[in-house]
């Protein structure tokens, strides 16, 4: 898909969000080979300046009349409008979509890609975009990926504990102001959710269908099984909003097909690349959000045995959401498509 | 197991700690008929004043030398140690004894009680104690009570966020303190658990036994058994720690024995006493632990069918932690054992 050269033009649409940024960051620490950096906002952005592998990139503003003439590859992670918009434009003409959106990520003819457990996907791109997963699906799908290769995957329920960073920039903003607010005896103002989240949890993320399930609950089952490549994979998701910053935590409960020792499973996910399994409790030694805060790998602890069900496992999967869940995962997606010619 | 009076001496062992202070509001709001109130507390404590029923009441300190004459009802929130010491001395000596430790609650010969559910257990009590149940199984046996009667229930998988308030009123310092300092770019100390816990999140609650389980899964299951007479119920539990000051939340996936559409779920929860069913995603209303706050009920929302596996169905429960998952219930208790004279 991806021409072979020394160095490629790189455009990035949300370069000034949570993602946008740490997308930055991640470029600049991987030394992804730039030849040009074209960063897309909105109007209120346009302008500021970002720096990038030691040097400074100016913030364009996006609109319909917006060029990406030279530009190879494109991380769309803004809102699921301009993924429709600019995601089937560029994709069309030639540019690697990498999106971050919802928008195509149940597209048969678009790949849905975290490396280490679906690359070959990639082979596949007839649209030139390649969709990125949920936040919190691809820390799951890394966790189940060993043990579905060791046993079989049959049922799994997940209960999700979800940063406000999962919401963007502005989220983050809302829980520091409200908590602030609180300590100091003023109400707390609501924006970014129905409700205020500083010391409290919705379960509620994305909307609601008929059934009563969130999107995101719909999503992680979804996505799961067209990652994981099985269709008839079942799973059932409680997605939760906590007042945490930074990382997406995870309750997973899985019931696998054939007998897994807590021991056994521990040795699939150490061999899992991209995961780390740290589970040692009677050392106090578990994933916590804290911990996994600007960290790449997904963090597997609290494995046990679950003799409520044959063959039985409890997990405990911590991952920072704008990183492995997002930025991350997106230029994981690019440099495979580079190694690839 | 009391003899009628027309008002009784109550004391209340723990009495400035979390829970001890929300039962004085509650023996208060309830205008339980008192006519003698006996507050104890550690030395710190000792000399404190505390109002309750238009009077003021002084703290004693608890000392072995402390004397119980005229006590009828002795309510304890304490340490494990003082439940071991006083409740057997108390309890031997025609006190009735209402004991929130995990102490006596796993005793065959001391009845664990939810008045709601099981209530005629209370008619069995050869130790003059009775135990209340943790504060995260209370909400959990609520919720589960009138889908065993429709239906059955077969297996429960339950995710627990469970607030600081559980551990006590230092934690619930501790919360508002490391907050503070990191707001102002401070480190926070860490005493009352062995992590910070502001903005992060602590999958350990108690001690962990030797297949990698919390003390507190461990409790969940064998409480909900012994209160609800399944004992072969399956149940495994995930139980975390969250910045939230009050409340315990839980998402639980049931598996229930016979079909239950999610209405008939909300309509027999809606006819158990104590729950009320908080349930219209569409208008955005589903339990959070800041509505439930200083609430008596146990919180039932987000209400779905769960078509991963015959019979599922999906619950999210919220319930005040100090009130039904402590102080109330054991209050409600003293009053079922005052009515059934």
């Amino acid at each position: 898909m991806i021409k072979k050269k020394p160095a490629y033009t790189v455009a990035i649409l949300g370069a000034t969000g949570a993602v946008g940024k740490e997308t930055l960051e991640i470029l600049e620490e991987r030394n992804f080979p730039l030849s040009g950096l074209r960063l897309f906002a909105s109007k209120r952005s346009a302008g500021e300046v970002l720096s990038c592998q030691d040097k400074e990139w100016k913030v364009e503003e996006l609109t319909s009349a917006s060029s990406f003439a030279g530009v190879d590859i494109a991380l769309i992670s803004a809102t699921d409008d301009i993924s429709r918009e600019y995601g089937r434009r560029l994709g069309s003409s030639g540019v690697v979509v990498i999106d971050d959106s919802g928008v195509f990520r149940m597209e048969p003819d678009v790949p849905l890609v975290v490396p280490e457990v679906n690359a070959g996907a990639l082979a596949s791109m007839p649209r030139g975009i390649v969709a990125i997963p949920n936040c919190t699906t691809t820390p799951l799908v890394m966790a189940l990926k060993p043990l579905q290769d060791a046993v079989g995957v049959k049922r799994v329920v997940v209960t999700t504990f979800q940063s406000v960073s999962g919401t963007g920039a502005a989220a983050m903003d809302e829980l520091m102001t409200q908590t602030k607010d609180l300590l100091a005896f003023r109400d707390a103002k609501v924006e970014a959710y129905p409700y205020q989240i500083a010391f409290n949890l919705l379960p509620h993320i994305g909307s609601f269908n008929e059934g009563g399930d969130c999107s995101e609950e719909v999503k992680i089952a979804r996505e799961t099984r067209k990652i994981l490549g099985a269709p008839s994979l079942r799973l059932t998701a409680t997605t939760v909003r906590v007042p945490v910053l930074r990382c997406h935590s995870e309750a997973v409960n899985v019931e696998l097909e054939r007998p897994l020792k807590a021991n056994e499973a521990r040795a699939a996910l150490a061999g899992m690349p991209g995961v780390i399994v740290y589970d040692d409790p009677a050392k106090k030694l578990y994933p916590m959000p804290l911990d996994a805060t600007g960290k790449d790998e997904v963090y597997v602890g609290r494995i046990r045995e679950d003799e409520s069900v044959p063959n039985g496992l409890n997990l405990w999967v911590v991952s920072d959401n704008l990183r492995k869940g997002a930025a991350l995962n997106a230029v994981q997606i690019a440099e495979c498509l580079i190694a690839a010619q």
